[in-house]
């Protein structure tokens, strides 16, 4: 269905007037701690599904929960409309809250504050990642609906509970599902804004390989004073390990690990030089001066065009109040690669694990631990769902939609091209500052009312 | 009180007839969890504070519970001997129990298993170090006083609760109270024998340094898809700074180390190179096969008369099931070093943080956080308190007693010889596979009844 002007204008308009009681849904969803990679959340998962089907019937859609192995699927149909089929993915699960004693206000009890340059702000595990990113979309809906009785194309949504816990349930349900998911585009709301004003589409997204490291020394942990220097301490052969990962100049030092690496497009590295992108301000935003990348390249490709290797955890021996003079038998490490282009996951586990056995001294020993693959995406730039979309942001924030690359990785656009051979439009509102994954998440009610509004602006002119 | 043989070889003989009871009395002793680092634990402490007073109380002694800043301290006199004033020193702590998973029975619920060798062993935290050993010179004065109404000497006992964290009240409680507790010399039971079959009074003890590491580097948790390479990673920074501790030979490489390091003296290197040590079968006792200490000194060296720096703990970033993404904020590591004769403890924490500030890179930060601190010991070999006591544990083992070095701390010792001026008898019955600060520690039935036995022959021998 084609919008006319006026009905375009009046849907914006209902976004407006509809804001207070939308904020109030996406205070009911933030309420659910509804964190995927913990069991004791099982439930709270599943409040999670059971509150978006509740949502989206309510909406009109023909919407139901749909059990995995893991945690349930939502899935969504409106069919009344005659456009094209579009297919909206978010997620409804939320990373762990820890450390919690650095969060300001409780994680699961949503509240909003008014920053001081007079922004308001609503705080909360998952505020932007990605229950604020996925409610847009929902509230565009409604406002669509509200406005013109139905949909200006048919929209099937996908909501998925463990896109933060590696999405290992993700492949086999689009599998078996693929008829009624398989669109003309999909649509994710998962992603940044350029900045407070730009908007942007992100086409390149990185990939990931999460590895657990396990080194076990001693059958058993050990007194100090009685082993100490004869017994080997799996905390000196795992930071010995860990310390190795990267030379002097901030590069990989793991083997082969650039060898697919290819060079930024001539045509992109001239767009993002045209950027107004300032390391100084990206690093002092957290704190920061010094890049610790990779000495050669900028920090603008370290962050999103360059592969990458970090150490999201590690842990060995006491680590609670007070001391203990243990030799533990085993420490540990959960190491990610951020992954570029033509780089093969299990190529670069298998250069890890190769680097890491190397070094695992003869009577020792390690044990590895898959946490999720994830090859790179590049979504092509020459769509005329693209072109509709950079469009439609542009009208919404009077700035140029811009196209760029993003440092996170989402699995699910690979799966999307690989089992249903559908491309993605990557539109997101999030914020540099929004804290994913950090104590004080929070999301702008800036984005969340534009993000709507875009979201009304992309419907009506992919129906167009 | 000078015992006649006969009244010895009764006093022996009721410690044998005796030991159901005691077992049970010590049974009643580990079911109080007295973890004194968990300040959750402060009212078990107390309680097992209480118990001994009161056990203490029964037995004849002028005993009471002493507030402390920290733990108390409970003190027990029994002023009716004529003989020498000896003071024997214990702990009713115990260490944290974790990993929890890795016992084989609950901590605090005693068992008496049988192995496969046929010895009985109690079972339980705090079996062997120190709640056994300290109850083997209680039941030794129960024995001596069933037999002849009195002791032999005029006895009192000081057990402190804080010796597992660091000791942070004992200083100030010897100097209140010097007067009732300087005695003619100090027992203490906190050590191991030699082996099985030969007793050991350990003239040698290593200092200890105890030191945690907190490394900042961004002023939050970040994304690492989002900052990772770009922003400086605590995890990178610590790992370094750990694996820099040590250089490929097994040396620690904090410049200054070894500056005070005297090398063992002729007489000692000669007794040592008599005994029956395999460093082969000590290694293979926890599952390993290749020392890892300094390459150029024999394992016992590395483990009684060699400086240490061991990494007992360290954690950053996100430790628990799953995954998570995260770039910390922080990263932290608990550090201890053994010390040996000269070494100056200030001296080596200061080399350790300025090795430590070294790597810091520029815009990061480094908080230090002491944990104890205490010089090496060394017993005068020449005492006739000393000959009097290796006599009487020869003639209970049937085995010469042996002069030696342990490579753990007991600051105590310090502490009595620098407040009281007081020497120190160190003499104990664990064994080295007692699983001190482990899971599943023991403390062999025979070695709590010979050590019963032991005490009784040397406050005979002393009293003579």
């Amino acid at each position: 269905m084609i919008l006319s002007q006026d009905e375009l204008a009046r849907a914006l308009e209902a976004a407006n007037a509809g804001l207070d009681t939308a904020l109030e849904r996406l205070d009911a969803l933030l309420r659910i701690p509804s964190i995927s990679t913990d069991p004791a959340h099982g439930a709270d998962c599943r409040a999670a599904a059971d509150w978006l089907a509740a949502e989206l019937t309510a909406l009109g859609f023909d919407a139901s929960v749909r059990d995995t192995p893991g945690h349930a699927m939502v899935v969504a149909h409106d069919r009344a409309a005659a456009g094209p089929h579009v297919l909206f993915y978010g997620h409804y699960d939320v990373q762990p809250v820890d450390p919690i004693d650095l969060w300001a206000t409780r994680p699961f009890e949503p509240e909003i504050v008014t920053a001081e340059n007079g922004e308001r702000r609503i705080v909360a595990r998952g505020a932007s990642d990605d229950k604020g990113q996925l409610m847009t979309f929902v509230e565009a809906c409604r406002a669509l609906r509200a406005v013109s009785g139905e949909l200006p194309a048919r929209i099937t949504i996908l909501l998925e509970g463990e896109e933060e816990s590696g999405s290992p349930s993700l492949a086999g349900f689009l599998d078996a599902a693929a008829d009624e998911l398989r669109a003309d585009i999909a649509l994710v709301c998962d992603t940044d804004m350029w900045d407070r004003h730009t908007p942007a589409v992100t086409t390149m997204l990185r990939g990931l390989v999460g590895e657990e490291i396990v080194v076990t020394c001693a059958d058993r942990d050990l007194h100090s004073g009685m082993y100490g220097s004869a017994a080997r301490n799996p905390n000196h052969v795992l930071a010995g390990i860990l310390a190795s990962l990267h030379d002097k100049d901030g590069a990989v030092a793991i083997a082969g690990f650039y060898d697919d690496v290819a060079e930024l497009p001539a045509e992109i590295a001239e767009m993002w030089a045209g950027l107004d992108f300032s390391a100084a301000d990206f690093l002092a935003e957290v704190g920061l001066r010094i890049p610790a990348g990779e000495r050669d390249r900028s920090v603008l490709q370290q962050i999103t065009s360059r592969p990458t290797c970090e150490i999201n955890g590690m842990t060995g021996g006491y680590t609670g109040d007070g001391f203990k003079t243990v030799i533990p038998a085993r420490a540990s490490a959960k190491v990610s690669c951020r992954l570029v282009a033509d780089q093969d996951p299990q190529k670069i586990r298998d250069a890890l694990r190769a680097h890491v056995r190397a070094r695992i001294p003869e009577d020792c020993g390690v044990e590895f631990i898959e946490h999720g693959a994830a090859p790179a995406i590049a979504v092509p730039v020459d769509g005329s769902y693209l072109a509709a979309a950079r469009q439609a942001l542009t009208e919404e924030w009077n700035e140029p939609a811009v196209l760029v690359g993003s440092g996170g990785s989402i699995p699910v656009v690979g799966e999307f091209k690989r089992r249903l051979d559908m491309d993605t439009l990557l539109v997101g509102f999030a914020q540099a500052d929004d804290n994913i994954h950090s104590p004080n998440e929070k999301y702008d009610v800036e984005s969340f009312r534009k993000g709507i509004r875009s979201w009304i602006r992309i419907l009506a002119a992919i129906a167009t």
